[in-house]
């Protein structure tokens, strides 16, 4: 170090003089944290406690409409699908309302609050394995007639989940993107889909647990996965993207950006959720604000894009089936 | 038995004589359950999570209007109270956006997430221990003069909590009754002065764990018990009535009924809250709606008084402030 009796006083000129110093060699770390002002969409308040419910109602309408279908016996041949999530609750609700009969296949593992609920819809519930699920939900159909209604690669189900993104347009003005979790992608193929023209900008988040980012590591291929064996507590975000979906997001370029989140930012934008803002929300639905909150490639972008005047950022709280057992699991102390 | 060859025949016929024979000797059970419409007040979305807002709030601006406070340094001396639940940030709160200051005085066993949210509203929080808070409280408020905002037995509280008995009766037209969870009896007492001379019904919860009950056993013997050592999970409502309450509902009759349920049956309802309504509200919040599923003396006597038309009932959520650790402790599998 220079001999004490060179050095400048200590004084804030002197600070501004060590500055102009050092300037072109270091640098100016941002100040500004990004501006966003957050909307959150609460499906969670959504019939069946998940948005689920648009894609499967938007599905049997869809149905009647067909011609033939009502005449060729369609009413009573009824729906099938194979799911041990919201999607099997929803389709129960839905055909339930409309008098036709719900065959759904679910793995004999799955939790008995779930299938509790899908027979109170009046759904007949079929168990299978893990893996042999689809082939039993094909040989149910072989065998009823019953009509297939998958969970999310579809275009009546994209078309259906896309809804929330129209009512959240005409909820916000001036709404400048928004963020939605990502699994099988029929939610967010939908919303880019009520996005497109409009100007606002559609990102994805993915928990990046035991590779559940499927959709994200796809992208940045340019080669869709189909295959992802994750246990992430995101447990509604374990599948990977649908072939309609990447079509949408990927190929037409609908989506401006996916994120993957660890299980404890998740955890923590869920404690955020629950305890600041009083709702109830599932882990999956807390995908969305871990981003926003933890993802700092995201921050930064959005503080480049959106600059000092922010985004209005719609957040999708996409559902809020858990259990007062699974909070307690969560949370453990 | 009597022989089978002169027993009357297997037919329904038969089933209404044999009704007839013992008519007189056996109750005609209830069929009908009592009709109830409710409408759930949701103070868990007040600020600070809780209907505590609304007196700490009315209690300042009070003092504001009050002759005399300003001009001998009112807002210099600040404001002062003991509490270790929703009041103490409440006051907090209120006192910080008007800039004056608080000192908050709080049991040391308070736990750190409720210590951390009142210094976070930038209150000088002083601790005690259980027993000698209220000395403290009246020693500090020697020593600088602060104005005591007590949690509920004063009239500028008990008005304040009782503005959402004027919002819920703006909010459902033709409500006949509102039941209120009910602890010092700030919120109940203002509820039911809201309700006087409109015809509405008001009535009460309480816990009935070790004797959190007070209110009702008080009001059962005519004489305010002014001792309760409960540790109800209901911790919002541990307190036993005020003066100040115990003259609004007791003496001038403005209460209809108080109840008590058990430990078991609060959380049974809040799981319902929870899971089914997706809402996060705290054990105290859930008692009136425990009160409405499971007290056979309120269900027998709305069936009385509503009738077939039934009753529209507003059910009040008073606060939200429960933590995830509160949570898993609560439902630990």
């Amino acid at each position: 170090m220079a001999d004490l009796s060179t050095c400048p006083p200590l004084t804030r000129d002197s600070v501004v003089q060590a500055l102009d110093l050092i300037k072109p060699l270091i640098h100016k770390t941002p100040a500004a944290k990004p501006v966003l002002r957050l909307w959150f969409k609460c499906e969670n308040f959504q019939r069946v406690g998940a948005f689920k419910a648009r894609g499967a109602f938007h599905a049997i309408e869809r149905l009647k409409l067909e011609p033939g279908w009502l005449e060729n016996g369609g009413r009573e041949k009824g729906v099938a699908t194979h799911s041990s999530g919201n999607h099997a609750q929803a389709l129960a609700l839905a055909a339930k309302e409309n008098g036709i009969p719900a065959h759904i296949v679910m793995p004999s593992i799955t939790i008995p609050s779930k299938v509790a609920a899908t027979k109170g819809y009046g759904a007949n519930v079929i168990f299978s394995t893990l893996t042999d699920r689809l082939t039993v939900a094909e040989k149910l159909v072989a065998e009823t007639g019953a009509r297939l209604v998958p969970p999310y690669d579809h275009p009546d189900i994209i078309l259906g989940q896309g809804t929330m993104g129209i009512e959240l347009q005409e909820q916000v003005t001036g709404l400048d993107a928004i963020i939605a979790p990502c699994s099988g992608g029929g939610m967010l193929s939908g919303i880019a889909l009520s996005c497109e023209g409009t100007g606002i900008k559609v990102f994805g988040g993915e928990p990046e647990f035991e590779g559940a980012d499927d959709a994200k590591r796809g992208m940045e291929t340019g080669q869709r996965i189909t295959y992802v064996n994750s246990t992430s507590i995101a447990d509604g975000l374990r599948s990977y993207l649908g072939v309609h979906p990447w079509s949408v997001l990927y190929e037409r370029k609908l989506v401006h950006g996916m994120y993957a989140v660890t299980e404890e930012q998740i955890k923590s934008a869920m404690k955020l959720i629950l305890e600041r803002m009083k709702l109830v929300v599932e882990p999956s639905a807390a995908v969305p604000l871990a981003v926003v909150l933890y993802d700092e490639d995201f921050r930064n972008m959005v503080e480049q894009q959106a600059g000092e005047e922010g985004w209005d950022l719609g957040i999708i709280l996409s559902g809020g089936n858990v259990s007062t057992d699974g909070l307690a699991t969560l949370f453990a102390n």
